[in-house]
């Protein structure tokens, strides 16, 4: 029910709130944790955008800052790896780049992971008003998924 | 983390399934449940109006109608009650009318609970369409608690 578990962060407070749940879930025959970062589309649209509008070279600007951003990711995550690792946890690294709740349940599926832990908050980098038009991450998570899934409040 | 669950069942096979995602809790500090039935308020007002239609007295009628339901759903959370008390927890039953989604955060909030475990389908015993346009029961307390939500698929 809680062997390997699929822990989506954004590096955010809701997000480390969640790891605490995941740790905890130990106690109750956990044993895999798949981490896994998004790098927001919709980020990578807009510096796109701000680069073609400056009159930059497009590709290998956006090339060059998703390396940068999914660089930065994978330093972010090692801090949660370690922790993980060090209660006993194996552990497995994903960033990606698209949209974050997509991403989310393409890797529970590809992954084949019992359950989801995840964070909640009412609003992400984009705007709130967008979030409450199009549903938060959480929510279209719980609305999609096929696995069971923790949101943490 | 765990300590105090609020399970809300309506007896169908989601909810058993939930059911046993608390159970494996105990081994993760979960030591008390709270089980909750709510009598969908939508079935009490079309019984209503069948017994208005009928040309019944609609007050004594639905009284004893609302009781007949509260009180099988007394008897059906019994074996869950049994089987819980068995493993070790402490069980509180609540059984209310109201709409279910209402009902559940009530109760997470006056209870104070530490997590809701409650499971996921795609209908309840109204029609799918009314669902997808208000939302499943699930969709609605992910979206409003302001407890952690484990939900079961």
């Amino acid at each position: 029910m809680f062997r390997k578990i699929l822990y989506p962060t954004d590096f955010s407070e809701p997000a480390r709130k969640a790891l605490d749940y995941v740790k905890k879930l130990r106690e109750a025959g956990s044993e895999e944790i798949v981490i896994l970062h998004v790098v927001e589309k919709g980020i990578v649209e807009a510096y796109e955008e701000a680069f073609a509008w400056a009159g930059k070279d497009v590709v290998a600007e956006t090339e060059k800052l998703d390396e940068e951003l999914i660089e930065k990711a994978k330093k972010q995550m090692e801090e949660d790896v370690k922790e993980l690792e060090g209660l006993g946890f194996s552990v497995k690294k994903h960033i990606t780049i698209g949209s974050p709740w997509e991403e989310i349940l393409k890797v529970a599926e590809s992954e084949d992971v019992s359950l989801i832990v995840m964070g909640s908050h009412g609003c992400g980098r984009l705007s709130c008003e967008l979030e409450k038009l199009i549903g938060s991450t959480t929510e279209n998570v719980v609305r999609h998924a096929k696995k069971s899934v923790l949101v943490v409040r």
